[in-house]
């Protein structure tokens, strides 16, 4: 039998928000390559004869190399075996997947790409906000603050109009400040309203409603985060807006806490 | 009982690529209120007691309007039932959810988004490409095209460096001169590779690479469709390049044609 590599996307974390696809992927899998990212709840999905094997790499300190991973994936395809290399989120966004498909079609391995819930379709989903809305926001751009750099820079220069499009920033990093000066600098007004979600899809999630000028006053949250800018983000609303127009705060399976900094 | 209103990501089209929580609420709805973008596929899963309204508008022509959307999910809701409002791809994304969400707020009617696979990232799969990849793409802007104006316009000047971004257009329309002179007007070089995915997760998929100076040489590839525009969309690999390089052109369960001008 042939092997073959499925580059699965596993979403941003609650085992409901795999696709039907990639559960049963997990499912028949023979080996599973996953990153830090991947959520417990979503690894416990894997049953026992499998091999799990992680090869995320945090803040820079690297587990497995990207060219181990490589190795790994063709290694184990070559061997016949069914392989998922699984990504949190979407596999085609943030995950160096360009780099692995590279190195599967230099050796001519059979793969294919899984698509997957990116993290700010789950954070806007948590927050209640659309990302694009005709009339606020004709786009969203999707970019990183990984390494304290949000590539906006490159786009959006001072004439832009930032209201019209959504900038979420994935894995905007700890010195909020960075990302702040730079949106800044290119543009956006201070007064542009910001989320930043925490763990968008688990029973962990928090939500924090600020400015962009008063970002980096945000409560540490903890990791995975996601900002999203832009007119938006004002509509989502902090607990007490929600609870005074007869909702719930909380989705039913979701500890969303909203804070507002005044 | 309370009544709920559950806005909903039916994903690209592949019923496999709807989500846990996705084909879970599907299963239990009371009533679906759907677009026209879902899929056939996906809809056959509903169960036969739900009530299943087409909701949907296309081409500007309006089956039902959006106010009239608005007064169903409330007037359902308020009845206690559960109701899935359905979108294709991500509610957050290009999906009018923002009003949608406004009118259940200020109704006071309880609602969820559950967030499903965007567009972008089902041709991307399909493509079998990152949006992405810290080489060529540290950014994707999801814009659309729908109504023959690509939105990009307000937020890339002539002194962008387009190659740094990857740029998605939902529903480019049938006049792709328009995006290609837009795009080109805004910095993009006319030798910017893209890919025209069609139907990009059924069975009907095609892929049409080019580049943006050809590409209102493009056949006339069927509804829905997503340009790609930028460096990655240089990998989607033409069926001939992927044969010579040992793959198999498809991906098992997808018939995904590619072809190129040259």
């Amino acid at each position: 039998m042939k092997g073959k590599v499925f580059l699965v996307g596993a979403g941003p974390g609650d085992p409901e928000l795999l696709t039907v696809k990639a559960l049963r992927l997990l499912r028949c899998a023979d080996v599973v390559l996953h990153d830090d990212l991947v959520s417990p709840e979503v690894l416990e999905l894997i049953p026992a004869p499998a091999e799990v094997l992680r090869v995320g790499k945090r803040c820079g300190k690297k587990w497995v190399t990207q060219e181990e991973i490589h190795a790994l994936m063709i290694g184990y395809a070559r061997e016949g075996r069914t392989v998922v290399r699984l990504k949190g989120g979407d596999p085609a966004i943030f995950g160096r997947t360009g780099e692995e498909i590279e190195a599967l079609r230099e050796a001519a391995v059979d793969f294919e790409m899984v698509p997957g819930v990116t993290a700010a379709s789950a954070a806007a989903a948590a927050a209640g906000i659309p990302l694009t809305d005709r009339r606020h926001a004709s786009a969203v751009l999707l970019t990183t603050g990984h390494r304290s750099s949000v590539h906006v820079a490159d786009d959006a220069g001072p004439q832009a109009q930032p209201f019209k499009t959504t900038v979420a920033v994935y894995m905007p990093g700890q010195d909020l400040r960075r990302v702040r000066e730079e949106l800044v600098q290119k543009g956006f007004d201070p007064s542009t309203p910001c989320l930043l979600v925490s763990q968008a899809a688990s029973p962990r999630a928090a939500i924090h409603a600020c400015t962009l000028g008063a970002l980096e006053q945000s409560p540490p949250l903890s990791s995975p985060r996601l900002l999203i800018a832009g007119a938006v983000a004002a509509s989502g609303q902090p607990a007490a807006a929600r609870e005074e127009a007869g909702h719930e705060t909380l989705p039913e399976e979701n500890d969303v806490s909203l804070s507002v900094i005044a």
